[in-house]
């Protein structure tokens, strides 16, 4: 009720003070200006300590710019749209790397000015390059551009759905044919991204959504009492460790995308399935009852995950974790959802940002001290933290412009 | 003086029941029967928690069991024999993958039964293979085994010395070459392991021995204050993070294989530079003042390593310390290195061993809290603990051999 209401309002104001904060970061610290593109290993007060660019964040800090660009009147700024074009610019130029099948291949890493470092043998470099280049092309509005997101798409549709074998894995008798969560949830993502606000888009890419859902639903299993990471490709566990990986990050933000996809369609099956399982499950198995936090991966039997960093806090499923839980309780009124949100809320904001150097700290330990102490680095640029703080305040706003009359009376009743 | 002798005694003693210990928990708990080979993921209290075999833990137990046969009376048991050749049928059987370019490429994991599961692009499955096939030899006089062990050494020194396109990387423009000590370090391990009372290999791998043992100098960088990780094909420092990395249990390792290869010289000029640079340093640098225990990896320029479990205290570095610390010890006779010597035992004997399951924990928290609770895993078998205590007690045995006269008048002129 009006105790929410008031508790919501002081959430948006703090998100809307961070989000503008750790914008003013990355565009103060992570921009290339000689050679386009962005610095991501960015050390806790703003310094370069490695000059490498990592494709995924290369391509999301895009994305992150002109999404931000595009729908947030503030940040509406002739150097926010620039530093987006030089990246775009960067990624179109150096990314993508010759391959013997012919086939389109993305680095992972490229040196400062452009040489690629390193080629990973799975699809996300191209996925985020997708993303980068549509939404870019949204902001731009060239056509070219957008027609080259969808070639890369059809790319990764053919190695995900017809042949892989041009990700340069050599077929092996005891690699069988797996789903791992990520695949259909960035095809997921993918397809929300080049079918919004585009009618025959949307149709070509139909097909294509509602696969990516089932397949993220076969990773409900254990007669739905568990969310598991990897399953066969006929959706049943597989053996072992692989088998029984949790990431309950992972789970939550395919949570998100799931609701989203519920809405659009007002499917009440996808959007109950989402909430019970993708975002209500995970939290309660993913929460560190001892010391809070979500745990990064846990084995779904008990056994200790054979992961170095199982235990550690990550800044991301924490991300995840306040979209789904504030998107689930929009959607749905829970109040056992809000006050999760509330739980995670206040743990990740008593730990994750640095109010002295900005941004946020990645990594902490199980018990909740920083252990690694960059800003940024391979895996964290501007995404996550940003993509979170910007869909918390969109939900908020909405949330609360439906609560305004509410809070009026409330306030009002209390100058009486 | 006495009191040393007394202590290194109580060590020889503590030593020598561990690895009793260490090998009955191998015995008993990871021989696959049906298939041959090892089970090494192995939990807490013996139970097998995946039943993927690792190649590199496959060939490193065949090694341990022949070495210990071969070497130790009290070793040279039939179910240590017959389970070493189970393990080697096994890896002959199924490690190698037929690869396009007609090279004998090894897989990095199998299935159970054999079938392959993953390769990686590195070379260090066939290293392992390389060195069970070689030991097992030793014990088995199988001159055609011998054979192989020399072939796949054959193709090691063509990969790292002459074409590594073998191996399956791509060639990238932004990827220069790199000498990472890793690499070098394992060849000198396999010259060693070849050529031991061979005269005519020991000839035919001199000037790779040599070659190795300048390569590893070359990671002496920052005029001789820091052996760094990775440097560049012609020795001088790389950029980044990958150039600024250090890892103090490599160097320590690296620090003994220096030390019996100077030994078996009389080579003076290395002994010094092996003891100074690769033990002396790396202790110092590694080893946390805080919490005590060694890092696992650090940055030269102190910047915060990417590395999610750069401030781990790992089982292998205190194994390898334990090694380089007491053979630089019998070699010097310089008191500090007992000292540090004591120092890492005093760690490593309170945090490692599980005295309630058997076995060494592998994985602590920076503070020392156990982290990861299995006794093996995809990287932990049967190699690094008992190869330290193997090595050890070998080293005390020396030692208080030579001081037993020593000993005696101390305990005389006690009970005087």
């Amino acid at each position: 009720g009006s105790m929410s209401a008031v508790k919501l309002e002081e959430c948006r104001q703090h998100i809307r003070a961070q989000l503008d904060s750790v914008v003013d970061f990355w565009l103060k610290y992570s921009h290339d200006t000689v050679h386009g593109g962005f610095f991501t290993c960015i050390g806790k007060d703003g310094n370069i300590y490695d000059e490498l660019k990592y494709v995924w964040l290369q391509g999301r800090q895009v994305w992150m710019y002109c999404r931000l660009y595009r729908t947030v009147d503030r940040f509406r700024k002739p150097e926010i749209l620039k530093a987006a074009k030089a990246g775009g610019a960067f990624l179109r130029k150096f990314a993508r790397v010759s391959s013997s099948s012919g086939q389109w291949k993305c680095a992972f890493c490229l040196t400062r000015d452009g040489k690629a470092v390193k080629v990973q043998r799975s699809i996300f470099s191209e996925c985020f390059y997708v993303m980068a280049m549509d939404e870019l092309s949204r902001v731009t509005e060239d056509q070219d551009m957008q027609l080259e997101a969808e070639q890369m798409m059809e790319q990764l549709i053919h190695w995900v759905r017809v042949d892989g074998s041009g990700l340069g894995r050599p077929q092996l008798p005891g690699d069988v044919p797996t789903n791992s969560m990520a695949v259909p949830m960035m095809l997921l993502c993918l397809v929300q991204q080049l079918s919004e606000d585009r009618r025959g888009v949307e149709q070509k890419y139909a097909e294509l959504g509602s696969w990516c859902v089932q397949q993220i639903l076969q990773h409900v299993q254990r007669d739905g009492a568990a969310i598991l990471e990897n399953v066969s490709a006929d959706g049943s566990e597989l053996p072992g460790c692989l088998g029984r990986l949790q990431n309950p990050g992972h789970a939550l933000e395919a949570g998100w995308f799931l609701l989203q996809y519920a809405a659009e369609r007002g499917d009440e099956q996808i959007q109950t399935t989402a909430i019970q399982k993708f975002v209500e499950l995970p939290y309660e198995s993913g929460w560190d009852k001892a010391h809070g936090g979500l745990f990064y991966f846990l084995d779904v039997d008990g056994h200790c995950p054979t992961q170095l960093e199982w235990s550690m806090k990550l800044w991301w499923p924490h991300s995840e974790a306040l979209i789904a839980l504030l998107m689930a309780y929009s959607q749905s009124r829970k109040a056992e959802l809000l006050q999760s949100f509330f739980q995670v809320y206040e743990y990740t904001f008593s730990h994750f940002p640095d109010p002295a150097g900005g941004e946020w700290f990645g990594y902490l330990t199980q018990e909740g001290k920083v252990a690694l102490d960059f800003k940024g680095g391979p895996f964290k640029g501007f995404f996550h933290v940003p993509r979170c703080l910007y869909m918390c305040e969109r939900i908020l706003d909405d949330l609360l412009a439906n609560s305004i009359t509410f809070i009026t009376i409330v306030v009002v009743k209390g100058t009486v």
